[in-house]
């Protein structure tokens, strides 16, 4: 763990450091990316989880609207450049020690590539698998 | 995207398959790790993100309780056990592509070692980084 996460981790409440540094303290991994989950801003379900890399954090920050780093393309995500399924971001936060980043966002139609409204429709069950997700038209 | 879970992505909703197929196609990394997301089970919020290997899924799942494994310690590890801040399991999901977990989870007190409820307390603003999560007590 970064010792500048350790140094701020008991301040209060409402503590404030400069976000330049803490771009800075982020754990990239060692292909330079860091997980992202995507959580829906009203109903609060878990639409997805993707990868960023320094630009790609820098431009969803700019836009206000979701980036990603596609691992499969090896390029930029706009996410829904092409379906048109855009998430604009709400809030962005951080863990404790800065290993990932949850994205509270305003999912437009399907998160998911399979039109289902979460990536997260597999439900596992004692013996069984179960699709747990329903299409979704828009 | 393996074979398996593109073949069953249009089924629809309440279609099940073995389980034990699914842990044979489920997506660990090279170094036998998927990454895991923990959602209190009551109010949604996103409390921590971690990693499984084999084990500590099978464990997991045999027991009700969230293990996880430690990539700092090289070991599994039960969360709560020195803390007692344990995570009973509610239900367990997979993604599209089977590469990472959502559990929903009932949180003992703190998910967070700073004893805050989520690890989630950094906020990312336009130009600071602001701590957004209390210290709770139990």
């Amino acid at each position: 763990m970064k010792e500048w996460f350790k140094n701020i981790e008991n301040a209060p409440e409402g503590s404030a450091f400069p976000l330049a540094r803490l771009l800075e303290e982020l754990n990239f991994n060692d292909q330079g990316l860091i997980p992202v989950i995507a959580q829906d801003a009203d109903s609060l379900a878990v639409l997805m989880f993707a990868w960023m890399n320094h630009d790609a954090l820098l431009e969803t920050l700019n836009t206000g609207r979701m980036c990603y780093w596609s691992r499969s393309r090896r390029s930029l995500w706009r996410k829904g450049e092409s379906s048109g399924h855009t998430q604009k971001l709400h809030t962005l936060s951080t863990d404790c020690d800065g290993d990932v980043l949850l994205a509270k966002v305003s999912q437009r139609g399907a998160a998911c590539h399979t039109h289902r409204r979460s990536c997260f429709y597999l439900k596992i069950g004692d013996e069984q698998v179960t699709i747990s997700g329903a299409f979704i038209e828009e």
